[in-house]
């Protein structure tokens, strides 16, 4: 009988945002979730009570029957515990999920090894749908990329395989696309608040924001008083922002930026 | 025979991408509108041809037929034309279309004035689809409260009357919540140009940042380095941006801002 990609034991070491619909997603799809290891029991237990999965808090007592490692932990905590990590699991192919960590880290720890990045933002509270998710994939042996590439197109249909130095690109441009993005929301939502005025009124102009860049080029699409240097608006919004200095730097530096691109 | 609001004869003064898109949306609704002005006559015959009106460059031959003059200029043009554009418009109903200026602006010019205020983005390149556009109306009388709401009803089923103060407050927030987003979209994609990578690949990305707020606060939705302080990610970003010292200071900037507020 053939063996489908299914079939991978794995085992997800770190239980935050990107492992928990990571790990909910391939369940999903069939996988087999071994274990699930976490730093703090809390974690670990939430997650692999979803996905069927034994859990630890101990690096120690990680399987060493999986054939697939995945992990996903904040950077700092994945170079320090790296050396725990890959010890004792043989021929087994040992990923993490991080767009900024180069492939070559696991140089010297691992024989089999790659990197499995799903560019999303994850929220525990919220389910993502996999489908539209592009995977980055890299390994060390073309089997292993192939192999990484079947596993991610049961999620995905959209899989390429990159370099380090093209994911690091895509992270750092994921950061301004998505973490900054959703901070003007939150700026915008406690400007709000302090007018008592509710941030629903914005989706609307969110959605549209987002659809609108499908069409047209960001550069294109771009409006507002900074776009056609609306120096009366501009100032007048400044002395709005008087005592909320930080708020008023950031209004600053980025319409001078949009200022100058255009 | 009982007369409807689209029997109000209306004319545009301004052919920019909001009095584009609105022109269009309201004569699709069976408005007449019987005249275009703009500065050039390349927009005020573009728009004039699409919504069967006439046009003119000047503004001393804008008809004093009309029932509503609907004002959308760039904020420095209205000030300096508010004189012409008022004169000999009798009974009629002047609004203007901007966030930042306040209502108050009409006083002594016009007697009956408002604001007819939707809040989007608007480019002329794009169709924005009305239903889902907030509309926040103000005049100085009742009746012509209701007759903005009533007209801004044709269109949306978001009509909202404010004051100028709430107006100007919704105007801010809306920059950071559309410009500034879409200017991180601008700098991800300059990014990405730099690497050859495409900003398509980011679409997936930008699609589930907007969607997530409706469920999540933005708050509660922040993810990335910034958020967890990684500063690992976080230097090793400010060193990719090296040569280029603006984006580098925006990188930091709101960097520090998310921290601070989590």
């Amino acid at each position: 009988m053939k063996r489908s990609v299914e079939d991978t034991p794995i085992v997800f070491i770190g239980a935050g945002n990107l492992a928990t619909n990571l790990a909910k997603a391939l369940y999903r799809k069939g996988f087999r979730i071994v274990q699930v290891y976490s730093r703090t029991e809390e974690s670990a237990c939430a997650l692999a009570r979803e996905i069927e999965a034994e859990f630890t808090t101990d690096l120690q007592e990680i399987s060493k029957e999986a054939r697939l490692y995945i992990v996903s932990l904040k950077d700092a905590a994945f170079v320090e515990l790296l050396p725990q990590i890959s010890e004792g699991k043989g021929k087994a192919l040992l990923v993490h999920t991080a767009g900024s960590i180069p492939m070559s880290i696991w140089e010297g720890y691992a024989e089999r090894y790659g990197v499995f990045y799903p560019m999303q933002t994850f929220s525990k509270q919220r389910e993502v749908n996999f489908e539209e998710v592009p995977f980055f994939v890299e390994a060390n042996s073309k089997e292993d990329v192939e192999l990484l590439k079947a596993i991610a197109a049961t999620l995905s249909e959209k899989v390429y395989e990159v370099t380090s130095e093209q994911r690091k690109s895509l992270h750092l441009a994921a950061v301004f696309t998505c973490n900054f993005t959703n901070h003007m929301f939150a700026l915008a939502a406690e400007l709000l608040d302090k007018y008592h005025l509710p941030f629903e009124v914005m989706l609307p102009l969110i959605d549209e924001t987002a659809r609108k860049v499908h069409e047209l080029a960001p550069y294109d699409a771009q409006t507002g008083p900074a776009v056609r240097y609306d120096e009366n608006v501009i100032n007048h919004h400044l002395t709005m922002l008087e005592d909320t200095p930080e708020l008023q730097e950031i209004y600053k530096l980025i319409s001078k930026s949009i200022h100058e691109h255009h």
